[in-house]
């Protein structure tokens, strides 16, 4: 007698990432509530569980969700209003004062809300943010269906969120409260950067860290300049001053980290911190080219993130992934450096475990959760298919994206959203566009 | 009374490209036997001329179609066929071998109808190609309703296409005759490269060139090796050696360029060389970062290439675009450096200009052939809609070019292919994959 499940995905081509650069062709995935219960070739599928819900894909390729590891996901607001500017006139001139001017919990909603949009229809099936009015992203996210991991933004300086370190953290501290209530939300502490934190609050975030034992989510030798600042500031550059407060640990996702010395990135293995590597705005802002395939060689997870939409232009995580792939062998010099498999992996795998998500999501195994995405390699960018990895790293985009799953629910099928309404969105982002044009 | 037109393409955004950076809100573009006869406001174009066919993008932008200056598109039957591998043994083990065995006037006809596809889907209106066979890729791009720059491909070795210089320059003879009774087909001299073609092959295809008033499409300075060999057998960097021979001249267009000095940055400003950049390339197969932000400082016109979808992996200019204006920023050292506005310029009509064809193509005016292509902005990734120059640059995808024309004739049209059977051509890729994969 067939196991009744709920859905049953039959796939041309799977890709479960775990175990590593694993094709395998013409297999089922069988989901019940929310969860995989397990893959099998098509046929042993087919006699194995009665779904109620079959869903064939004969050109496609089936993989875990995306997992975008950096984000200001309600930044997507400001998405092309500032460009090509100095970094220091970009901020200072233009997005500093506008997010003092807008940035409010409405606000909030309404640029995630876009951002999810963005991201489902690319097939990121989860994301790591880090914003003011943290919960309003967490309830947007889940109620567009995704997946998030929210971190609690720590500054020490006032924003429209909070007036001073104090703040910050006791509302961090209630709102992780909150979380553990929502489904397929996460939190993470967030400090926001070596120079806009000291070390009295980087004790603390450490503290509460480890009473929460939450994994800690910061941006970290983004620029030469942020570099030089430190060694002047506190004579030590600012990894070294991390260790020096014992910051340095498995918890610690290191956004950027494009000014790396062989010694920092020894130290950064040996201390388990994790990289999220934002290719894309690390090259529009002229921040640096991080040294992606020396940190691979040392042990070092590498993640993936895009930045936000202010900086990169947009949320395309498959882009960022080929821009990552294409964009390594350029620094380490080697054609063979992070092949498809691996970035593929980066974009996954890599990602869940930045997050501290790894028995969870980031590859398609009997007892994680169903978030999986499906491309469509029916298009004159992906044939004739010699590989299916190379295809997906070098050449698909995410209009080929065509379903998308989170814990089991179908938010993308056949390329067309299943539940939010787009035109609503996009007229809600007007909106929001004219008010701030109109006060500039 | 109104003049009588075949089309009317009315667009919310209309980016003619001539007058520089030049956005026109809710503009009609009149077309006429294939050429544009005018540009105006809606309502005045309306009241000026009566068309046929009305196209209306409410949406959308318009804009001139893109100029690929650098492809090898018959090797799309190739892609993804051998990726991750150092440069020499993806040549040595792979590409050669397979092009010797396999490419043959049928291969010819069949990647580029593949590639045709993926250009026309993506907004390309005319490539640059140098292969084999150029004779079966001018027909097949005409058929497929394209406009093509075709180089006669001349080696110092014998080929399946020729055995000598001799029977290289003697097609190239014999096949620019035939162009000239081609529409949309323009032709080029292809000597390959530097390191595969002799001082005196170089002399017969300048005194070929200047006979049929001909550019000269060529690799060049591609990787830091070819410097290094050049000067161990001549003494010479590749440049020196090509000015020495009086090869440097607005006649030619020279490929890659990653690896360039002060003094040869202005010695190809001073003699009128212009460049096909391919970033995606150069990156993928580590051959170096061309200095993009200096060439277009001292005045060089740099063009923009995909390279062969075996070394993308794809036909992408848009993605490619966004590559190159994301690149140059980190390679200058600068969030300033190529712009969204230039970096459309590069993709437009300094392709134009690269293939000498900007008389005819490359910008929105009246008296130019009607290539253009729409972009629908109504997508998640490029809203709220503050810069249509910045969206177009670092956010929008392929898949949101909507429609294509090319001599005023639509090629694509809401997306959808106007002429070609997709179907056919995947299935004729898929049969040369698999002759290709059981012969491995």
């Amino acid at each position: 007698m067939p196991t009744p499940v709920d859905t049953l995905i039959e796939a041309r081509w799977l890709l479960p990432m775990a175990p590593r650069r694993q094709l395998l062709e013409d297999h089922a995935v069988a989901i019940r509530a929310g969860r995989i219960v397990g893959l099998a070739p098509m046929a042993e599928a087919q006699a194995r569980w009665q779904a109620s819900d079959v869903v064939r894909l004969p050109r496609h390729a089936l993989l875990p969700g995306l997992v975008n590891a950096h984000t200001h996901v309600a930044m997507n607001l400001f998405r092309g209003m500032a460009d090509d500017l100095p970094l220091m006139d970009w901020l200072q001139g233009h997005i500093w004062p506008a997010e003092q001017r807008w940035v409010d919990p409405d606000f909030v909603r309404a640029g995630t809300r876009l951002a999810c949009a963005e991201m489902i229809r690319g097939g990121t099936t989860c994301f790591n943010d880090m914003y003011f009015f943290p919960a309003e992203t967490a309830e947007t996210a889940v109620a567009m269906g995704l997946r998030a991991s929210i971190g609690h933004v720590i500054i020490d300086f006032p924003t429209r969120y909070a007036q001073n370190a104090e703040e910050y953290l006791a509302k961090a501290e209630a709102l992780q409260l909150r979380f553990s209530d929502m489904a397929r939300v996460h939190g993470m502490l967030a400090p926001h950067a070596p120079y806009t934190v000291g070390d009295a609050t980087l004790e603390r975030v450490m503290a509460l860290a480890a009473r929460f034992d939450l994994p800690i989510h910061m941006h970290i030798h983004e620029t030469a300049a942020e570099v030089a600042q430190s060694v002047e500031q506190h004579g030590l550059r600012p990894l070294a001053r991390l260790e020096r407060l014992g910051f340095l640990s498995p918890r610690l996702l290191a956004v950027h980290m494009t000014q790396l010395d062989d010694a920092e990135i020894a130290l950064c293995a040996a201390r388990g911190v994790k990289v999220a590597h934002c290719p894309q705005s690390n090259l529009k802002l002229a921040s640096g080219l991080a040294p992606v395939h020396r940190l691979l060689q040392a042990g070092v997870t590498v993640a993936l993130g895009t930045d936000g939409a202010a900086s990169n232009n947009d949320l395309d995580l498959l882009n960022e992934l080929q821009t990552a792939a294409l964009l390594a062998k350029a620094v380490a010099g080697a054609a063979t450096a992070l092949p498809a498999w691996d970035a593929l992996e980066m974009a996954t795998l890599n990602g869940a475990r930045a997050l501290g998500l790894e028995r969870e999501i980031g590859s398609l195994e009997p007892g994680k959760a169903a978030d999986c995405i499906a491309v469509d390699l029916d298009h004159p960018a992906t044939q004739p298919l010699y590989s299916v990895a190379s295809q997906l790293a070098y050449a698909a985009g995410r209009d080929q994206v065509s379903d998308v799953w989170v814990a089991g629910r179908r938010l993308l099928a056949g390329g067309a959203f299943t539940q939010l309404g787009w035109p609503a969105l996009r007229a809600e982002a007007e909106q929001w566009r004219q008010r701030i044009d109109q006060n500039r």
